[in-house]
């Protein structure tokens, strides 16, 4: 090329850190590699029947304004329906509250263009969701990153004290993306209450909250706070993700701000996914659906957890997620998942390194697994490999 | 609210505009408006029918991967046959020169984004597309405007004496938006030329470029050089705006910074609406349904000029284009189509203010009539009240 790209790419992107998880995912295509890398919904919910019958309804009965271009808030259906289910999860809301966006992945972009000077600082969790962390950087912000939500308060006035006072805390609440864990109640209170304190805004990140197996639900932040909450949902986990379709709820205000950025983004969302998950959603099929996803996941959790107590070595540790699509799995201090993973590869066996969910680099000894897209055989077989290639590792020491 | 958003709010978006036309169109959307406002495509030219049968193949034979997450760079069929319909016009690309974005737009976007720091310099057209402007704003460039393409070595001679080398040269070769004019070659070779002496990269956007009713196509300034250009493309004026479907073709060296800025703003563009393009490009259906479009909109075109002829005033010039969807309109220098769509809105007629597409806020006599989009007579009884409000304001004087 004759450009010397180096000399004029902006600090944006110089700043931008490609995913681990997507080009992991190109070397776990291989088909004898069994993957627990990638959050793949298991393609056996995709409502396939359903969706055929409703998208000739679609074509026929609103094909001219479902292929045509879409007011960039959104799909008045979709909205209004998604209203009417937050509202019965305690949100006071209208439709005018809500965004569609291409994805959340393009709600977590949005709000951190509007917000995000270079420099600026975010409190996120360690670990957290990786897709967050690179839209965050993508713009240049310094990530802090707290072990438990209890640090929340010491940490913000430590940032203060500099002058740094963050613009947002990330947060996903309900199966945390990578660790699987829920906040506890009094959890979301006390980081909703340091909010207040010090006028902060909480992105509520909230793509697993439904796929709930066993335990007791917690409410949504913003249905505890509507001022000063950000929450953000998708179709990705509880229906497919092929459309793309997620969607920020937040005060108007900002939402008109949301709305102002995503023109110059992608002008509006795919307006005939969003017809076709508005006509789902309008027939009641999305409960029936998402019931027999919970069943599924349900029993995948259990096995997978099963597969972990029975084949893997002294020392590995791993959650136990009421919920959302993974594990996340410790090694003894000391050693290192990127390691790890060179081994796992010769066996054919794949995860995501825990390092790529740590802004500040820490948690080497991490890693994810996925267990919503390897059938019990594959999943069975794949934990026996990781155990071998952890077995190895342990044995070869530190 | 209790946050107070002024204070928080990024540089990035204190610097975005609203875009006029989107808000226009929401005063527009009263059924009795004409509006010529739009940028819209014809809804009879969607192949309503043929979609029908094709996502019911792509459903019954691809579901579980077409409903899935796909890779950022896109679907490779989709590419292979871009590449293939590109080849055949002189370029010399691979797949693997081609991402597909969430419609232009954000190929727009991610370009600003990738290469944009706060202060840095683009030369556009005076006029030139709206939402490429908002982008660029978005990331706080300087927009430097000029009105003919043989001002560009003088504006970039200037920037580079201020220590403002552009970052790029933003330009719409084939019926531009707004004002319907397509470059010469002589004009395409000198605007190279001048890329290649002071190494500039040209963003060729192309969304028109396939509907030519009349005249001689001029060869994509890509397949002049394709070291230094990179070209947009997009489904939404040849096929539909729906899918949310367009491209980057570039070098791969740019291909690969555009991916991992589009992992962090959608991680891939709808996978469906990839496939169900992908499959009815296969099938030869696309050039069949284009070549009907363009009949359609050569009559419409036609039918808008003869009306423009019939009933403007004196005083009054628009453009003749060869393709594409617009007129360009000027009133007499010194009157204000501000002022004008306020009269217009009383007979109930709309268009965009030219303004709106001047980087500078020139234009202010100036106005883009959409011609695709209402039928003959709803554009012939539009014209009549375009003229009747313009005869109005000419009448009162300046």
């Amino acid at each position: 090329m004759a450009i010397n790209l180096q000399n004029i790419l902006s600090s944006n992107a110089k700043n931008m850190r490609r995913s681990a998880i997507r080009d992991l995912l190109s070397v776990a295509n291989r088909p004898e590699v069994i993957s627990f890398a990638g959050g793949f919904p298991n393609p056996t919910t995709f409502p396939i029947e359903d969706l055929k019958s409703i998208m000739q309804e679609v074509l026929e009965t609103e094909g001219t304004s479902a292929l045509q271009y879409g007011s960039t808030e959104g799909n008045d259906k979709l909205r209004e329906l998604l209203a009417k289910r937050y509202i019965t999860q305690g949100l006071k809301i209208t439709k005018d509250n809500i965004l569609i966006t291409t994805a959340s992945q393009q709600a977590i972009d949005l709000t951190a263009k509007i917000f995000l000077n270079p420099g600026d600082t975010i409190v996120c969790g360690l670990p957290s969701y990786l897709g967050a962390l690179q839209a965050f950087w993508s713009y240049q912000a310094e990530l802090v990153g707290i072990k438990k939500d209890e640090e929340l308060e010491d940490t913000v006035k430590e940032l203060m004290a500099k002058g740094k006072k963050p613009k947002f805390v990330y947060t996903i609440p309900d199966f945390q993306n990578p660790s699987g864990v829920t906040m506890t109640l009094e959890q979301r209170k006390y980081v909703l209450s340091v909010a207040k304190k010090y006028d902060l805004i909480i992105l509520e990140d909230s793509p697993y909250r439904e796929l709930r197996f066993d335990g007791e639900e917690q409410p949504l932040m913003y249905s505890m706070d509507n001022e000063r909450v950000i929450l953000l949902g998708t179709f990705s986990k509880t229906l497919l993700p092929g459309f793309r379709l997620g969607w920020v709820i937040a005060p108007v205000e900002i939402i008109d701000r949301l709305v102002v950025a995503k023109q110059s983004a992608d002008l509006c969302t795919a307006t005939f996914d969003q017809a076709v998950a508005a006509k789902y959603m309008e027939k009641d099929l999305f409960d029936k659906n998402l019931k027999k996803t919970i069943e599924l996941y349900r029993g995948m959790r259990d096995h997978m957890l099963a597969c972990f107590e029975k084949y893997m070595p002294a020392g590995v540790t791993w959650t136990r997620p009421e919920g959302g699509l993974f594990l996340f799995v410790s090694l003894p201090e000391g050693y290192d998942t990127r390691e790890l993973f060179d081994l796992a590869m010769k066996e054919n066996v794949a995860f995501v390194i825990g390092e790529a969910f740590h802004c500040d680099g820490s948690g080497k000894n991490t890693m994810r697994i996925n267990f919503s897209f390897m059938n019990k055989e594959r999943t069975e077989e794949g934990v026996k490999r990781l155990a071998k290639a952890i077995e190895k590792m342990l044995n070869k020491g530190k």
